[in-house]
C-alpha cells in the first residue's frame, strides 16, 4: 500500500484533479498521491444534464484516464485528519499517507433547505452522490408536480432538464424579484426566464417556501403569501457551503466570515510552506473589490488548482484573484455573464457607462441556424475600462463570454475594445459591420468621451 | 440631388457600410453620403455560400436598413474622379459631390486568372456581382466536373458548397504543398484537407494550371505534369488585388509595392487631412513585422473603417496595425488562425515554443453534439508573449480564435494564460480541467521554464 508521496491532493472533483494533472506537467518525478471519497466522479456542472439530456449519472462521470494517463495514484478513502507537524494524512479506512506538499481540494456542500418538513421523502438538494442522484432522477420520472426552490443558475437548468421529455409541472419559486439575479441585469433574467416559460416551467417569483408538506413524502409546499403548491418532488437549490471540515478539524485556518480556508495568493494556507488549497473550499477573492466573492465555480477551481500546482516546490506565480464568468444554456439560448454587472458595478460605487450591441449569430441572418445574439459592456466612466459583460445567445455565446473575460482580464478600454481585431465568418460569428463586442464597445466609447 | 455632404464615403461593402455607421454614431448631426456602385451590396464572405447552403445571391445580401436606420444618404452610381483641390468626387453618372472629408472603401476585385484559355466559357473568378454570380449558380447546377483553382478559404469554402446536393466531381488544383497553407500550419491544413475528401472533394497539390482547354467553352484543364481533368465550370480562387483604380487616377499616393492606397496609423491618406482610406484598398501592416501584409479580411477592413471614422475631426486613436484574425468552416469542422503560425513565425526569425491542448467541445464528452477540438499556441521563447494560434472544433471555434486574439492584443504570455478565467459550462465549451487555450499554454510555459 502507497504510504508516502511528494505531493497528496485531497478531493478529486474539478480542482483536485486539475492539480494532480498539473503538478505532473510540472513536476514529471514526482510522486502524486489523490485521495477521494467516491469510487467515480460527477461533473459537478453536468449534474443538472443527468436528468434529461443525460438520462443517467454513469453519462456524467470525470474519466479517470486522464489521471492514470498522468501516473496519479489514485486513492479511494476518506481523509479524516491532516497531521501537520508529522506531514500525515489519516484516513477513515486506516491508511497513513506521509505528504512532502498537501493540497486541500475537498470542494463545497449543498446547503441544507432551512424549512420545516425538509427531511421528508422526495425532497432533495444537488448532492454529488451517483446513487443519491439515480434515486432523485427515478423519483423526478415519476412524479407529476415538481418544485424547484432557488431560481438560480441551478435551479434554472434543472427545472429545464426536469420538463424534458416528461409531462409534468415544473415550478421554480425564487425569493428575489428575478431568476438568476445574482449573476445578472434585469433584462438578461427576463429573458432566461421567458425561454423557461416557453419551455413550460412555471416561475414564482418574490415568495420563499415556508413548509414542506406531507406525511412521510413531500405532498406540497406553502409559500410566504400563503398559496400551497403541490410537489410530489421538491429539489432545493439554494446555495453551497465549502467544505472545511477536514482542515478545521486538523488545525488548519478557516476565516469564520467566509467559512473558507484562508489561502494568500499563491494557494498557501495560513502558516505554511507545505500546505495549500484550491477549490469551492478555498477563499474567493474579488479580482474588483479585493473582498471575498462568493463565486463557487468549477472553472475558478481549476484556475487555483494550477496557481497552487505551480508553486508547490517555490513560488512560480501569485493568481489573479476572481473574476466570475458564469454561463447557462436554457433550451437553445445561452446567456452569460463576466465580470460585474451594472447593477453590481453600481452597488460597488462605479459610475458607469453602458454599451450594447444585437446581431445575428451567423452572417447573412438568412443563413440557417442564425439566431439573435445581444452583449451588454459595463465600463467605469472614469477611466473607461471594463468591468463587465453579458451575452445572450446560440452556444457560441460560451466563447464570446470569454473574450470579454479577455478583456477585463487585461482592463481594457472602451477605445481599445472598440478596435478590437476579431476574426469574422459567415457561419461561425456576427458579421464584421455588427460584431456585438466591438459595437457595445464603440457606443460606450462615444458616451464616455 | 444631393450635391454636399459632411462627410462622403466611396464604397458600400463592409468598410464603406462601416464607416458610415461609425461616422453617424460619432458625429449625429454631420450629412453622411455614400457612393456605390451596387444597387443592392453582398455580403462579401457570404459568397461562397450562395452556391450550397443560401441557393441564391439574393439570400446574401447587406441589408440597407442599417444604412437606412443611420441616416446614410445612398447615391448607386460610380466615383470616377476625385478633385481633391475643390473637394468634389465626379461620378459617371454627372453628379458632382461635395466633401468636406472623403473616405475611400472601393475593396478589391479578384485576380484574373493568367492562364491560356481562361477567357472561356464558363471560367469564373469571385466577383461581387449579383447577375454574374447567378449566371455562374447556374452553371455550376449544371455541371458535371468543376475545377477550383487555388486551395486558399475561398477555394475550400467553394469547393464544400458546390458538393452541397449535387452529384458531381469537384476539384481543388493548389499550387503549394496543402490547401490553406497561407492560413494555417500543416496539421490543420491536413485536417481541413481530410474533412474536405470526406465530403467528396479531391485535391490536388503542388500543382497549376497551365491551360483552360475547350471550343467556345471549358471542357478541360491541364496540370503542370501533363495531365488533363474535365471540367464544365472552372472557378479561379487565387486571390484578390486591391482596387485602387479611383485613388490613382485622382493622384492620391499609391505604394507600387502593395498596390494599395497608402495611409498612416489614423486611416489618412499621404498629405491630406481630409481623405481618409480603408478596407482592402489600404495599405495593411502587420501588427508583428511593421511590413506591408496581404491581410484583405472584411474583419480588418471594418477596425479600420471604425479608426477612419473616429479620425474624420480631429485625430481620435491610432488604429492597431493588422493581426489577422481567419475563420472557416469545412462541413462541420471550424479552423481559425489568429496572428502568426508557428511556420510564420519561424520565417519571421523567431524562436517559438508551442503548446497544444484537445478536449471535448462539450462537458462531459458524452453529451450530444460534443466533438473534439484542437487548439495551438505559438508563443515567443525570449519572452514567453503569445503569437498566434490556431483553432479546430466546432461552430464555437470562431469565438474561441477570437479569445486567442484577445490575447495576442494584449501581448499576453503563457505564464497569464495559463491562469486565464474563463467561463466554462457543461453544454457550452470543454471542461474547466481540459479548457484548451488554458492547457496549451500551461503546457508551453512549463517548456519555458
Amino acid at each position: 500500500m502507497l504510504n508516502r508521496a511528494d505531493v497528496v491532493i485531497i478531493g478529486g472533483s474539478a480542482a483536485g484533479a486539475t492539480a494532480a494533472i498539473s503538478c505532473r506537467r510540472r513536476y514529471p518525478d514526482k510522486k502524486v498521491i489523490l485521495v477521494r471519497k467516491e469510487e467515480q466522479v460527477l461533473v459537478p456542472c453536468g449534474i443538472p444534464y443527468i436528468f434529461g439530456t443525460l438520462g443517467s449519472p454513469m453519462k456524467n462521470l470525470i474519466p479517470d484516464k486522464l489521471l492514470h494517463d498522468n501516473d496519479i495514484n489514485v486513492v479511494v478513502d476518506t481523509a479524516q485528519q491532516i497531521n501537520k507537524e508529522r506531514k500525515v494524512v489519516h484516513t477513515d479506512g486506516g491508511q497513513d499517507i506521509e505528504y512532502d506538499k498537501l493540497i486541500i481540494a475537498t470542494g463545497a456542500n449543498p446547503l441544507a433547505l432551512p424549512i420545516p418538513g425538509s427531511e421528508k421523502e422526495n425532497v432533495f438538494v444537488i448532492e454529488k452522490d451517483i446513487a443519491y442522484l439515480q434515486n432523485m432522477l427515478d423519483e423526478v420520472n415519476k412524479a407529476k408536480d415538481i418544485v424547484i426552490i432557488g431560481g438560480g443558475f441551478i435551479g434554472a437548468e434543472f427545472a429545464d432538464e426536469c420538463k424534458k421529455n416528461r409531462d409534468n409541472n415544473v415550478t421554480i419559486v425564487e425569493r428575489l424579484p428575478h431568476c438568476l439575479q445574482l449573476a445578472f441585469d434585469d433584462e438578461f433574467c427576463i429573458e432566461a426566464e421567458k425561454m423557461l416559460n416557453d419551455r413550460g416551467v412555471k416561475i414564482i417569483t418574490n415568495q420563499t417556501i415556508v413548509e414542506i408538506l406531507g406525511d412521510k413524502k413531500v405532498s406540497a409546499v406553502r409559500l410566504s403569501d400563503g398559496r400551497e403548491l403541490r410537489a410530489d418532488v421538491v429539489i432545493g437549490s439554494i446555495g453551497v457551503r465549502p467544505d472545511v471540515e477536514l482542515a478545521e478539524k486538523s488545525g488548519i485556518f478557516i476565516n469564520p466570515a467566509t467559512n473558507s480556508v484562508e489561502v494568500d495568493r499563491y494557494q498557501r494556507v495560513i502558516n505554511s510552506q507545505d500546505i495549500f488549497a484550491c477549490g469551492d473550499c478555498a477563499v474567493k477573492i474579488s479580482y474588483f473589490s479585493g473582498r471575498p466573492s462568493k463565486t463557487w465555480l468549477a472553472s475558478v477551481a481549476t484556475e487555483e488548482a494550477r496557481v497552487a500546482a505551480a508553486n508547490l516546490f517555490g513560488v512560480c506565480y501569485a493568481g489573479f484573484w476572481t473574476l466570475g464568468v458564469f454561463s447557462t444554456q436554457i433550451g437553445e439560448l445561452a446567456i452569460c455573464a463576466a465580470g460585474l454587472t451594472e447593477r453590481q458595478a453600481n452597488q460597488e460605487g462605479y459610475n458607469t457607462v453602458i454599451g450594447s450591441a444585437k446581431a445575428t449569430s451567423k452572417h447573412p441572418g438568412s443563413l440557417p441556424g442564425s439566431s439573435p445574439t445581444s452583449v451588454k459592456l459595463v465600463f467605469s466612466k472614469c477611466n473607461g475600462i471594463i468591468l463587465g459583460g453579458e451575452v445572450s445567445g446560440d452556444t457560441c455565446a460560451g466563447e464570446l463570454i470569454n473574450v470579454i473575460s479577455a478583456c477585463i482580464q487585461n482592463r481594457m478600454t472602451a477605445c481599445a475594445i472598440s478596435t478590437f481585431q476579431m476574426g469574422t465568418h459567415p457561419m461561425l460569428c456576427a458579421s464584421p459591420i455588427a460584431y456585438e463586442i466591438v459595437n457595445a464597445a464603440e457606443e460606450a466609447f462615444i458616451k464616455l468621451k
